[in-house]
Formats: structure tokens, sequence, C-alpha cells
């Protein structure tokens, strides 16, 4: 309860729900929102109307998109038979930032964890595999989480596909990272993976 | 740039905008949306359409409702003669959900401020003055925040109103505080508000 007007009070709850905010920061936007109705309340309105319409998830790779095929799956010159194998959208789009891969992704939805119950039918599993037999493709990256639930799916879906190049994300120290500050597994990693010069 | 497309990138770069929310955790929140399109972001756009298009500051007192004037001003049995004095529409939810002041409000819309060049024009205090006159009000209560520029703020009001008893909130330990985490201000004002048991 926050004594606000019913349809207010109802605006709240719903972005309370939102990652991030809880009941009393969801307060507080909304009436940051209120006192600029016609910059940001609105036209977010509308933003989030126009998303919730029109954005669906890629039928090919999962990514999200303005069609049934997302603007990468679309692109002839991404075919270049490579698979870069994310967990979610934000991985996606974490490495599109880096701008390094030119070819095309396969978003899972999650990992395989036997706490949470999720299979590999839960996943987009299947699905890559499929992928892998029809579309030409000659190296499948799996750039999954170094959790454990990310290196199990790992293990999983490269045992797989037998009949394809399987490579990983390299571990080692992050640009910028002082010895100082990393983990024991990440340096024990990195050394175990060491370059000659 | 995080690889969206271009309508998402309009929706994260507004949701970034609101008060707790930066770019990363603006594209989290948009992810999690668009996972639970009819769930949370259909309704989140259709409450924040409504909330853009229906609620409106109420003209008495500044606090916001779905009419001209406010659910609490338009509300006879809160005519008790007191006015309490609030900085923002978020201090007057508080005041409302400690659930102990029937009387009415008025909402500043925050506090003098020789810095931000906010002197009493910019505030509702002309309003307040008017409505101390006109409204039959035998107390205003200062309820403004305990900074510089609040209390400079209160007394100055207090200087505006010489017809009228005007107090303001106590000053001590919080409930449930320990004296061991207060400052040495709060110990201070308690101590010399003591009261005999």
């Amino acid at each position: 309860m926050s004594a606000a007007p019913e349809s207010l009070e109802r605006l709240i709850e719903l972005m309370a729900r939102l990652p991030g905010l809880g009941p009393r920061s969801a307060r507080r936007a909304v009436l940051h929102l209120l006192g600029k109705r016609g910059q940001l309340l609105l036209p977010l309105a509308e933003a989030m109307r126009d998303a919730g319409q029109n954005v669906r998830d890629c039928v090919i790779c999962g990514n999200v998109g303005l069609a049934d095929e997302c603007a990468i799956c679309a692109d002839e010159r991404r075919a270049n038979g490579q698979i870069c194998v994310v967990e979610e959208v934000s991985d996606l789009w974490a490495m599109e930032r880096a701008g390094v891969f030119k070819g095309r992704y396969h978003v899972l939805g999650g990992t395989l964890s036997a706490l949470d119950a999720i299979g590999p039918d839960e996943l987009r599993i299947p699905r890559l595999v499929d992928r892998v037999a029809s579309e030409g493709v000659t190296e499948v990256i799996l750039a999954l989480g170094a959790t454990v639930d990310g290196q199990t799916t790992t293990h999983y879906i490269a045992d797989r596909l037998p009949d394809v190049t399987v490579t990983s994300l390299a571990q080692g120290v992050p640009v910028g990272g002082e010895l100082d500050y990393l983990d024991e597994g990440t340096i024990s990693a990195a050394l175990k993976a060491r370059r000659g010069l």
C-alpha cells in the first residue's frame, strides 16, 4: 500500500516485477515518470506496446527481432559456416558488441540444470543439432558461461555434435585484469593454457 | 549499441532513464519483459499509457490523482484544520502508509535551495500561504527532510505563517534504532528533546 491512486498502484506493482527494482524503487521510478509525462512516460508506454506487439523470437536461432527470422539469420553474409551458441539473448548482444564474430548464433534459452529440472528438450538443443546437419555448419563455438551448469551444457552439446568442429571460448585473465584480484580457478586455467611468445 | 533491433534500442534507451536503472540493467529489464510479453510487457505499457493520460497533479495540494482534486482534498472528513507540508508526493505516500495523520497535505515539490536557485516561487509556498488563509487551517505540520535545505525551508515557511500554529516532526532515535549506529547529530537532538517518563 502506498496511498497512490489505484491505477498508479497497478503501475507500481508491475514495475516492481522488473529485475533490479523492488516496491520502493518502483514507486520512485513511477513518480519520476509522472514528472516527465510527455518526454518519458508516454514514449515509454508506446515503445513497450510496440515491442510487445512486434518483437518476436527468431524461429531459427532464438534471437529477438521484428520478423520470423532475425536480422542476423536473414543476412546471407553471416552464413560463414560458424554458429556461436549462447545461453541468452543478452549474451548474443554482448558478443555483437565485441564485434569480432561474423557468423550466426544459436540462443539456447538457458543451460542444462539438474536442480531446476531443465533438460535438453527445455532448451533449443535439438534445434541446434538439426541446424548443424542442415546448414552446412563447419564450426560450433560454445560461448556458455564458465559456471558448473554452463560447462555441463558445453560438454553435453559437444557429445551431440560428433561430425563438426566444436570449440569453446578461451579461459584466462580478463583484459585489464590484475592477478591479485583473480580467483584461483581463473589463474589455474590461464596457467594451463599459457602460450609461447 | 547492443545489437538489438532498433525499436528495442529505443525502449532500452528510455528504460535506462529511470532512476535506479542504467544501460546494462535496462537491457536486462527489457529482455525480462520480452520473456513475459502477455503477463508483464503489454500490461505495463497499458498501465503507463493510462497513467500518462489520466493521472494529474491536484490543483490544491500537488498530490497526484485522477481528477483536478486528489482523493484526499476531495474527502471532507480530512478537513480537520491540519495541513501537513511535505517535499514530494513520495513523502505524502510515506505519511499515508504510517496511517496516523488524518488531515490534508501540501506538496511543495522540493525545498528551497540556493545552490540550485530554487526560491519560494519555484515551490508551492505562495499557494500554501493562500490555503492557510482561506481553508480555516489551525495547524501547519512541516514534515520536511532533516537536511540543511529542508530545515531552511522549514524556517522560511514558519516565518511566512505568523497567524497559525506551525509545528515540525520530532527529531530523535528512530524506532528500532541502536545508539551505536546513530550519528552524533541525531543523538544530540534526541538528548535535547528528552522526555520525562
